[in-house]
Formats: C-alpha cells, sequence, structure tokens
C-alpha cells in the first residue's frame, strides 16, 4: 500500500492512493492530489544520507568511490513534501537535484546481517536531495551548507510498503528539469546497496523506527534556477514534484 | 530555573532543583537525586556539535584552528541522562570525554545577529560529547562513528533557563575521571562564541526550539576505560556524571 501525510483545513491527515490523481483520507474521503497539501510521508528521527554511492556520480564529481559508505546526517529543517516550493538561494551558484530512494525503517537494529536486512525496513519513497555544490570544498564536506538548507530536501509523495517493492536494487530512476529528461540511473548501480548500508550503519550504531536513508544519486546532475519544475521519479514508488522560488524573493 | 526530566515508576516526569541533592516532580513529590533515572533534559530535534573551538584543543590535536564553525549533527541514537552508563566499544583504542556546554533553542531563529542571539536561547546544559578518536582521521571527518555511537552523549542533568547564567561567555568548565581532575578550561576561550555559533547557523538554515547546539571542549582529553566514572561539569549550569561500562559486556 501507499501511505501519505497531508494537511487539509487545519489539520494533518493520514491518506492512502485511490486511483490515479486520486487520495482517499484515513476519514474516507476521496479527493483529487492537487486538492491537498503534500507533506513528507513520516517525519524523519536521524536521517543518514550517502555521498557518492554510483560510481558514474563519482567520476562526475571526479571523486574516487569511496572504500565504504561515505554517510553524514541532515537537520530535520530541511524537508518538505510532495508538490511544494524548495528555495534557491541566490548567493549559490550551484543548486543540483539529486533523485534519491529513500529507505524508512521499521524496526529497531543493530548489528544486522545483509541477509536480514530488509526485515528492518518498513518502506521506501523518493527524495529530491538538493546539494548546494558552492560549498562542498570545505573541509568537512559534505557540511551543513551543502545539505541542510531549509525546504532542500522534498520527500514523497509516498510512502511505499516494503512488501510493494519486489527487487528495490532493481528500479529505474529519472529525473526531468521543465519536462525534459536529465538524469537516468537504476538503483541497481549503487556502491553499497541498501543491504549494505544497513549492516553498515546498524554495525556501530542502533537504527530506529523512523530513521531513514537516502541512498545516493546517479549521474546527472544540472544547475537549476527559480522557476524550474523539478520532478524526481523512481519506478514503483512515486514521482516527487518540486519547484524553485528565489531566496530571498 | 533548573528543569529536568526523570524516569520513575514507569513514566516520565518533569522535575525541579528543591536543594542540593533532591528534586521535586511536577506532582510536588520530592526525592533524593540518585531515586530516580534521569534522562536528558530536553529530547533534541536537530543537534549541532562544532569541532575544534578552542584554540588549545585544536593545538592538543595538531590542527589549526578552523576560520568558520566547523559544525556538525549528531544522531538521535546517542543521548543519555545524568548518572546512566555509556558503552564502550572493546575494539576501540582511543575514547575521550569532551566536556561542552550545550545550548538549547528557544525560539524559531532565522537571519539572527550576534547582538539578538541570545533572545533565542531558551537555557544551558552541560554535554559530555565522547569522540572515539580511531576514526577521526577519515575522509569525511568527523563521521558518524566519531560522533553517533550509541549512549556516547551524556546530556543534563539540568536545563537552566538563560536568565539564570548572566554570562555564559565565563564559565569554568572541569573534567574529572575517578576523581582527578584531568580537564579544565573556561568558555571565554571558545574561538566562536555562543552569539556567533547562532548568527552563523541561522545565516543558511532555519533553528527551532529544541535544537541543540555542542559548543566544543577545550584541550583536557584522556582515553577512558570500562569502570570509569567521568563526571563533567560547567559552573552554574550542572554536575553530570557517567559511568563507562564495556561493550561488548
Amino acid at each position: 500500500m501507499k501511505h501519505a501525510r497531508i494537511s487539509l483545513d487545519g489539520a494533518i491527515h493520514a491518506a492512502t492512493e485511490a486511483g490515479p490523481g486520486r487520495i482517499r483520507l484515513a476519514d474516507g474521503r476521496e479527493l483529487p492530489e492537487d486538492a491537498v497539501a503534500w507533506l513528507p510521508p513520516i517525519e524523519p528521527r536521524t536521517t543518514f544520507t550517502l555521498a557518492i554511492n554510483y560510481a558514474d556520480h563519482a567520476k562526475e564529481l571526479a571523486f574516487k568511490a569511496p572504500e565504504e559508505p561515505l554517510g553524514f546526517l541532515k537537520a530535520a529543517n530541511t524537508f518538505i513534501g510532495h508538490r511544494a516550493q524548495t528555495l534557491r538561494p541566490a548567493d549559490v551558484a550551484f543548486m543540483h537535484y539529486e533523485c534519491e530512494l529513500a529507505v524508512v525503517i521499521g524496526k529497531t537494529a543493530s548489528k544486522v546481517g545483509r541477509g536480514q536486512a530488509y526485515d528492518y525496513v518498513a518502506g521506501y519513497t523518493v527524495a529530491n536531495d538538493y546539494a548546494l555544490r558552492d560549498y562542498l570544498e570545505n573541509w568537512y564536506r559534505p557540511n551543513l551548507r551543502v545539505k541542510s538548507r531549509d525546504t532542500c530536501t522534498p520527500l514523497g509523495p509516498w510512502l511505499v510498503d516494503r512488501d510493494d517493492v519486489p527487487d528495490p536494487m532493481n528500479l529505474n530512476l529519472r529525473t526531468t528539469v521543465n519536462g525534459v529528461e536529465t538524469q537516468r540511473g537504476n538503483t541497481r548501480d549503487m556502491v553499497f546497496d541498501v543491504p549494505a548500508l544497513i549492516e553498515y550503519f546498524s554495525s556501530f550504531m542502533t537504527l530506529s523506527p523512523g530513521d531513514l536513508i537516502l541512498t545516493g544519486t546517479p549521474d546527472g546532475i544540472v544547475n537549476v534556477q527559480p522557476g524550474d519544475e523539478v520532478v524526481t521519479e523512481i519506478e514503483g514508488i512515486g514521482r516527487l514534484v518540486n519547484t524553485l522560488v528565489p531566496f530571498p524573493s
């Protein structure tokens, strides 16, 4: 099943998919998907993000692929939902979208082997993990200014139950900017796959329900500008629509 | 006033100080402080940690002092309360305590100048920001394995109201290990002081109530071992007691 959280008439509602372009609220109402404000499908607890987790993207950035997962954390201020607006800072030269498979942890996980890793997954969603490249070369890269800006991590539309995704390691990803395809990849090309990431993080820290892992992006990053509509899409998971607006306005 | 969160008889209670060694629960009961289980005084939302924010500590680590704040984030699994036990991983050679002033944000803060910064502070507590030095030299240092282990960030005992701390930039810090003083410093020696940190972080992201800033540690770090009692103490803020236990046990 596909789950969402939406805001309508001053309240937050749980919702599910009710056919193409329609959603069903927990109270039974059915509505067109553009009649509601979409929130991120979960409120993430700890959010992990992977740097350089597709070999082609490593090459694109002129980095060598890492020998172990390069995980860092994201702050709470950065998440927004489907169809929301992202602030593009005027003082930044390079802002790149990143289409990423996002894994939601469903069960407390400590020292989980890769063979059992999927047992600890609740489901999947789509993340657009915008990066402000200007700041990437700092000493402690990738730092807060690259990856934790307000509104710079659209998430959604749906949390898709784990069992509805038979092979998360064989899903096509694509991004379009104003309708033109600019990024294409497949989750099979991850350097560290989903079981490896769960095994790695849980080897030295305990993961909990609501923790989120953004698994990195393939190559095809492009600088985007205010006014652009950026759609990040993963086969079987969802189509996440985002629009950039200038900041300050 | 000094505020705490404690666990007693299967429930979480708000508490305040009621004279030396005693606490008062919100329901009026007074108890000795060792009759309850202490929790972190807040549940942090986003937690920022500063690397190398005392010049003498930079020298101790053979790093040059940074030209701007070196902020990174901590994960939710790492926090524990006063008098709790920290797991010391057996496969790590160097585990160092770090006594730090922790600043709790009380009001939504965006683009706050240093002259107004204290208006956005709810109060202060003490953090022991343990670091597992073995992993410090990785590419993306300081990384998750250094700073986000389970139980490796004791916090407390008290959240002390901002107005009860007339000059947070002139507080003595000290750490004792098994009663022997091993670290001593003063918050006046921070490279970036509390107003500078709030100005910096809020210049590019929005801070919210419950966000926490750990402001770095002075020199005097020492490797600690299972069985050690580590007390991190800040003048007027609190005396945070922690004991190390072996992990795996």
